[in-house]
């Protein structure tokens, strides 16, 4: 496909860091401590959200890919970093993968 | 993670149909012979869009998963349809994804 | 424009509801009591992007937007439902813009 | 509501954006003489979803509406410049509610 040199890995990386921010944000809205996981679901949904329009936009050969690969490393990274405060096996999860995808949104955009 | 099981195989399907149907639309847009690419260009964007959303409604495991993935196969099969009609790389490879998709779907759908 | 007539209050019932969901799901995740509000946080979710979905496949005319709006009754009944069990000025507001949403939906499928 | 006052001007004149260009985009796709009209086509898609996207940011608060509204701004400035080289109605209206958005995503980020 046409698209596959160039934004193949990066897509991919977004789209598991999406799905690892919805499985976050799902099993944290059913822990038994849910008050200290207020940011931790907000910041999971906004970076889901951007995860898949970053994708979307790549897939489709925006032209603002630039501008939003770069949105989707700060959302990436601010979701890492506040999950990284806690234990949970889901918050860990999704740390990793958001920062994997802010790497492979960084590999992508020194290419471009 | 939670929705590895469930749903894996199918979010996969999902994702790799918006792509083919993403680039088909790029692509289309790009052909010297438009005229007869009006309706793939329409109904790439329609599968992609919906493909794009029922990935994120099993990764949050919405409670609308069942309509959504009907929803699902209707355009995945309409697209791949009109796909079939044209003898693009990109419309063939899309045609694949769709039916692939579909596919993914229903036997996902199958099991819930 | 193309869409005035058939669609046009259907779609600005559905970005009200969008607005309202996402404010009341905002809210929810301030209040002090929130273990009583997973569920109208999560719905508050599913009715704010199934309503964007909503308004945006009206607006771009798709073929399915009987699917997509009967979709969108069940989720704005749903929300409206869950909102009602609580005394949040918020969830006040967004269950009765699921309720007006539903209702426009149900009047514009009534005409296709 | 909570957004009322700070972002609601805004958030509408993306809805109306994001209107006008699906609606653009549809009656594009339909025009006889197509091929001048490539760029329309994707820039309006490219346009009504930033649009979408930039309104359901707002209203979840989101903590990215800078950076996302000034996205925004580019995307409807591109979109309203391509509009303007061409004569149809629908590119007119399209151009006019690209052009208010802009000013609207302005004027909000000249506030926050």
């Amino acid at each position: 496909m046409l698209n596959e040199l160039k934004y193949k890995e990066c897509i991919e990386a977004c789209l598991q860091c999406m799905n690892a921010c919805n499985v976050c944000y799902v099993s944290c809205l059913k822990e038994y401590e849910l008050a200290m996981l207020r940011d931790c679901i907000a910041l999971d949904r906004e970076c889901a959200d951007i995860c898949a329009f970053a994708a979307q936009a790549m897939s489709r050969k925006s032209p603002y890919v630039k501008e939003i690969c770069e949105l989707c490393i700060k959302a990436c990274l601010a979701c890492a970093e506040e999950c990284e405060k806690h234990d949970h096996e889901h918050c860990k999860q999704c740390a990793e993968a958001c920062r994997k995808c802010a790497e492979a949104c960084r590999e992508m955009l020194s290419h471009v």
